[in-house]
């Protein structure tokens, strides 16, 4: 067994990451963990949000896709955003980057299958069957269903290959995308964070790279900056932010506020004139 | 030493579940978290709530009960809901199902002390002095009392038989429970989760097995259902949940706002007219 | 490998908490947890708070000095509450009793620095630089920056005196603290809890042992208690709390909302006349 810098044995297990709309309030995420501990005892598990809107898919899908670079081979994210929890719907289970993700098949996992070299595969009834996963409550799956499903694959005790076949035609990406015209990006604000920065779903690699970009928000034209120090205190300012997308950010203050801005609402990135 | 499937060592220790009405927003958490780390090292602590109402006992008392069938033999679950905090009050310690449970005796621990076989003993001043547990803060027993005493029973350096002798005069269930009477129970509100869904206190073993079951909240008639996709979007409907209790819900909508109900409103199953 | 009473191996890694004003609705903390599990696998992660009022540096400078006598030695302590991100601010490294602290050099940590045997440090670019923690997004230093800093400190790759020297110049206390007059001492409530206790910046040690204390609040006289429970349920009453400072509460109820208070409002301790 392999000794770490202070002498420990290196007996880590696998990291396991949480993204559902559960809430903090209830034992539904306590639960969640308690049904992946008993299959994988020795799991990591780390909360990426559970404060997701209730039936927020689209935020749920941002924050998987925006997050899992961060995490190393052999980590397994369970995503839960189930409006049909109680209803037949796909499960389907997602192999990226030596990453496994699981989730309902509604376009929770749409970006992050999409990606070059995922492998998608939908959780067959028989598999279910052999695990003995099959008295589900009517009302949560979360811990009947998924987190014995991710205690398994966490553990090693069970494969991709084991759950299901390969699919095709999984939920694809659960929002519209933004639009491109001459001269401009038209998205919408995704995201508001806990600081009132507007995350919008203009994604970095969509703007060509010129100098003289705008954003549009609000009616109002706001200068784009590098980051949040390049303006004074109040300012309202566009930047690509730590996730590769456009943001609407307000320097030390809170942009949804100053400008009034709800999920939903347009962004658009301009060129501006020559 | 076992080793798992990936070669680690099976070094896992204990899980301890916290239930509190503590919030996150203070470090009151963290703070019982680190008395706890300091007696067992290796406990695994998995938070069932931190946000119960303040002084919310009696929904302290239902996740605690509700959930410990989730977790393995040796588990420790400590819940603290403690008004009394500062005064004279009992501390309580259960055994049910290879699993502990301490907290103060004020029915937090009511449902689960009353199951059949639970051992239920009071937390002596004599055990607390010999472990120097003494010196405690006027306002935060949580981090001076119950994390080192959660703490030594985990790691098991002190037994239950140490604590202090089996009583049979602990505090009942923290709720008067549903009343039943003619084709009819009548039941409250207990919780309203992140989603709206309504708990009531109306357990499923109360119900007769017929299949002509009606909810009736807020002067409303509401069908019955087995789980939310039996009726379309925006319907209100009554059903045993994934708790066991009878649950009013709107399907895939917020039945607490739908129908301005609240925790302690009525909540009543009647059996139709043949 | 010594083994535990359960016969398992002490292999517990190092405890690492995090106070950072971050939110639990996004992805951050989650993110901050995944580098720095990069870098220690076995570190044991403790939240002690992520709901600071954005740009809370008050609160949370009170939080981490008021918290780190529960934590062994080897700790190490994160605190994130940077309105600087992507400008030019110095990182700090504080030494005290063992434990380690990092984060920006704004007063977060100006009250461990300021401790008896703190040693405090720069971190240097340099330093940096030989770690690869070069390429910073321009909004998210506490995945970029500060995670993986934490990571090589807690699993003991890299020592404090290689991350910069010692510096006297830190910035102190981030509040103006309380002020003493003849008679009496006045401060400002520094934080509200979640029951509605308000914290004061008025610590023990400025009150002379004397017994005829009383507050003052919102031009109210409030009887000095040991503890709630020496008054019936809704007195509103002063007194030296948990963590230390002098607090306003109300019995069973929730004093900020019984008096209209505000973090910053004046709270004062009188010497009552002879």
């Amino acid at each position: 067994m392999p000794l770490g810098p202070r002498g420990e044995a290196d007996v880590t297990g696998p990291i396991v990451t949480l993204t559902t709309d559960f809430g903090l309030a209830d034992a539904f995420v306590g639960l969640v963990k308690a049904g992946i501990l008993a299959r994988c005892p020795t799991a990591r598990i780390v909360d990426l949000t559970h404060l997701l809107p209730s039936y927020g898919i689209e935020a749920g899908a941002f924050w998987i896709e925006r997050s899992f670079r961060s995490f190393p081979p052999g980590t397994v994210h369970l995503g839960v955003v189930d409006p049909g929890v109680g209803t037949p719907r796909r499960i389907v289970l997602v192999q990226q980057a030596g990453q496994l993700f699981l989730g309902p098949d509604n376009g929770l996992l749409g970006p992050i299958a999409g990606l070059a070299g995922a492998v998608v595969r939908a959780v067959t009834l028989d598999f279910l069957q052999s695990e003995g996963i099959t008295e589900l409550s009517p009302t949560f799956h979360g811990r009947d269903l998924f987190a014995p499903l991710v205690g398994l694959l966490a553990q090693g005790t069970r494969v991709p290959q084991e759950v299901g076949p390969v699919i095709g035609d999984w939920q694809r990406s659960p929002g519209p995308g933004p639009a491109q015209s001459a001269g401009r990006i038209r998205g919408r604000v995704l995201i508001i964070d806990k600081f009132g920065n507007c995350f919008s779903d203009i994604r970095s690699e969509l703007l060509v790279e010129r100098k003289d970009l705008e954003g549009f928000v609000a009616y109002r034209r706001l200068p784009w900056v590098r980051t949040y120090g390049d303006r004074p205190d109040g300012s309202l300012v566009a930047l690509v932010n730590a996730f590769g997308v456009v943001e609407v950010a307000c320097v030390g203050g809170h942009a949804a506020r100053a400008l009034g801005l709800q999920p939903g609402d347009p962004v658009e990135v301009r060129y501006a004139d020559p």
